[in-house]
């Protein structure tokens, strides 16, 4: 999923439009941009941003192969009116655009392709240096991984104390932001690696806001959060993988209201010529998803099981970003074991939601995979990669809960995955509709999928192994 | 805890004063009979029973050593105004009496001994024939129980198709019921298991109406089980090891409603000179244990963090009785592993609550421990042992919630149980007043306790092995 060839722009690729403006004054707050890009009769207003040293750009992801043109507006003359095209090629083979929402509570890509979300969380990662964020990005180039839970802020926390390269806005030698201007820099920075994660197939559900802050950034004012989000959509909604994920624990970040979360919404909602998917992510107090910016669900919490509610109660994608993650810190949410995070893995998976992985072995130089990345330790990944492979084998219009006495999702008629947790029936008796079936007994832990002999219709009587943690996979013989 | 050498009356034993009366008509109904006891000025009226034959008994636990009197009093002459005397001499020393609630949420024996409950499940096990009883007390007498669940009435279920070798009732060639003549060869027969289980230091947690049913108990009309009440606790309150248990899923018994179960327990409590424990179980809905006669609350569920919110509720001890049974039945009632079982009951100890067994690994036969007793197959019972060990040398006052973060328990300032769960910390930071403490690291599955090199005291942070699953005791260094 490379963005583009150099010089060329690709269907959901990104066209980079640079001119030269004034460097006097403010340009932040001083100069407007902006473009009006045309497909034949269709119209799409973008955001231009100031790059700084007298640079002005417009990013544009073309959705339609084909000729495009732009004119630019601006309050200043040199850059108002200014027109051109170019033509988007058909996109490379990696390349299916940005994920949309579809069948509901399931994802795909703008093509079609399904999108089955197997995220993990380095929520700091691109405030690491260039040496441990490459090797982050070598780690997940063999991880299971395809979307990534990340800050655009820098984080400061328990194991979370070291400065970041860049900063967002400019800094007085004290360390007194000036929140009116930004820092070209850390946007460009931040900027390469989302693309870095786009050449290796990974979404980047970026963090607009969260509580962990020592340098000001969670407490601004409000005309300086919302210009921060208009600059920040301005520079990145081109990037095919975006997705915006408005905070990390909302609800403790006590510097805001519910209604400012909604004007960054709106904010948001209005600036994306996209609409990339938003969501909003808390600690204890759930934002109201129903509410009609917010695309998908991201939850917090351990009651897998409980995906079912929501999935019912909103009719969107569920995805339990944080179940707490595998590790041996002294704190609950990070001290998980791999075989309990596997198993949340596949207890959402069967009550039709998504999962998140995250990782939190202590080290000597407080290196968390959690939140600087690096490298990973622990025993889930792989197993997170089996479920993945399943996943992806499953129905394109994903699984959703078929049944709740033991856990099960599919597609009823089509394919049932169903998995027992603590229960370890030696037998079961199934009631499939249109078979027959082909059947699987499969070991998440173990990564083995025994196909059984024969096939399956109607209501049938299955012997099992009689261990717990196992699951049964149902594919109908075409 | 024998019950008392044959001719000898010893304090909490069974003074049985038989006398020869009228058998013709019907004397369970006709003929009332009972005694007043006195012990100096203390007076005690018990209600006594027809046992068959011309037979009428009363029965007596004297509860003080030294001089009791009796008198009888019956509507019938030959039975009324019959006086005599015993003494009651000092228990064996394994009769510590009946169990009672004490330290407000915990159990004692009447004479002060800590009892804490481990208990499990063998609901029909007095309904499968000597052959099998027999091997049921042979397997108690090697497991770690001192409680059992276990209905009055035979049993109709799944696994269950088996007659009773005994009905409770007498019976005309047809099958049918005479709901006004009991069955003395039934109740002696249950009397003798009750007996039994005595022996063995078990406490008979007797279930006196159950919804499992094909001959008609579940179904009497209100006289008949007001009359199969009264008669019962008349028959077998004086064994100190009975508790009642007004039914097994009392909201699965559609042919009784509330006030019923509220003057069942009237009866009961009205009956009984004895006061032994009473509850009730439920399936769904829960019966409301604030209810005055309700000493202990007794509870099915999987959830047992919640136990922590039933004692802050009613204040009163809680029992999870049936938290699911370790098994391999198809059912997910019968069917988590031994590792989950035991997990429950460390989860339900350490906060503040005690947890049953039962077992359920399905059986060419259809004998299943849960309901027939027989031999245990499981896992669970030796690890059980080991909890039992641990909370058999845990303070007297019992283990009382004391930190919600990981789920501990204990007597603030001198004994803490810390269960870790699913997380695994490498380490952790303690906060334990009036130290110094021992510590040890208990492995409830290995069953084994590493003693911790040194002594605690105040805020420290202490190694722990980074597995789930383990726990952490303090002990007070004296």
């Amino acid at each position: 999923m490379a963005l583009g060839a150099a010089g060329k722009v690709e269907r959901w690729g990104v066209f980079d439009l640079a001119l030269n403006g004034p460097a006097a004054g403010n340009p932040f707050v001083d100069v407007r941009i902006g473009a009006r890009f045309r497909y034949r009769s269709r119209a799409v207003d973008v955001d231009g941003f100031y790059d700084g040293a007298g640079i002005y750009r417009v990013r544009f992801m073309p959705d339609e192969i084909g000729e495009w043109s732009y004119t630019t507006s601006s309050n200043v003359a040199a850059l108002d009116g200014r027109t051109g095209s170019f033509e988007a090629a058909a996109p490379s083979p990696d390349n299916h655009g940005p994920v949309r929402v579809r069948y509901t509570t399931h994802f795909a890509y703008d093509d079609g392709t399904p999108y089955v979300p197997i995220g993990t969380t380095c929520y700091a990662w691109t405030h690491q240096g260039d040496r441990m964020e490459e090797q982050t990005l070598a780690t997940l180039r063999a991880a299971p991984f395809n979307k990534m839970r990340m800050c655009v802020f820098p984080k400061s926390y328990t194991y979370n104390a070291n400065e970041p390269v860049y900063y967002p806005f400019e800094r007085d030698p004290a360390g007194k932001n000036d929140l009116a201007r930004f820092n070209p820099a850390f946007f460009q920075h931040l900027e390469k690696r989302i693309r870095d994660l786009a050449a290796l197939g990974i979404q980047a559900d970026l963090i607009l806001f969260h509580p962990y802050d020592r340098w000001g950034y969670a407490a601004m004012p409000p005309e300086a959060n919302d210009r921060y989000l208009r600059y920040t959509v301005a520079r990145l909604a081109a990037y095919r993988n975006v997705w915006w994920s408005l905070a990390n624990e909302w609800d403790l970040v006590k510097t805001k209201n519910v209604a400012d979360w909604d004007r960054f919404f709106r904010i948001v909602e209005e600036s994306d010529p996209y609409q990339h998917l938003r969501s909003i992510h808390h600690s204890v107090v759930m934002y109201d998803h129903a509410k009609p910016w917010v695309t998908h669900v991201s939850i917090q919490g351990s009651d897998l099981e409980k995906s079912r509610e929501y999935v019912a109660q909103y009719r969107k994608p569920v995805i339990y970003d944080e179940c707490k993650y595998e590790g041996n810190l002294p704190q609950r949410w990070g001290n998980i074991s791999a075989q309990e995070l596997v198993r949340r893995f596949w207890l959402g998976t069967v009550s039709g939601a998504y999962v998140g992985h995250g990782e939190t072995y202590l080290d000597p130089n407080d290196v968390l995979w959690w939140s600087k990345g690096g490298l990973l330790h622990g025993e889930s990944p792989q197993r997170i990669g089996f479920l993945r492979k399943i996943l992806e084998t499953a129905p394109a219009e994903g699984l959703n809960s078929l049944s709740t006495y033991y856990l099960g999702a599919g597609q009823a008629g089509r394919y049932y995955l169903f998995y027992f947790d603590v229960n370890q029936p030696a037998e079961y008796t199934f009631d499939l509709a249109n078979g027959p079936y082909h059947a699987d007994i499969v070991d998440p832990w173990e990564m083995t999928i025994s196909s059984v002999p024969g096939t399956f219709s109607g209501k049938f009587t299955m012997k099992l192994p009689g261990k717990p943690f196992l699951a049964v996979r149902f594919e109908k013989v075409d």
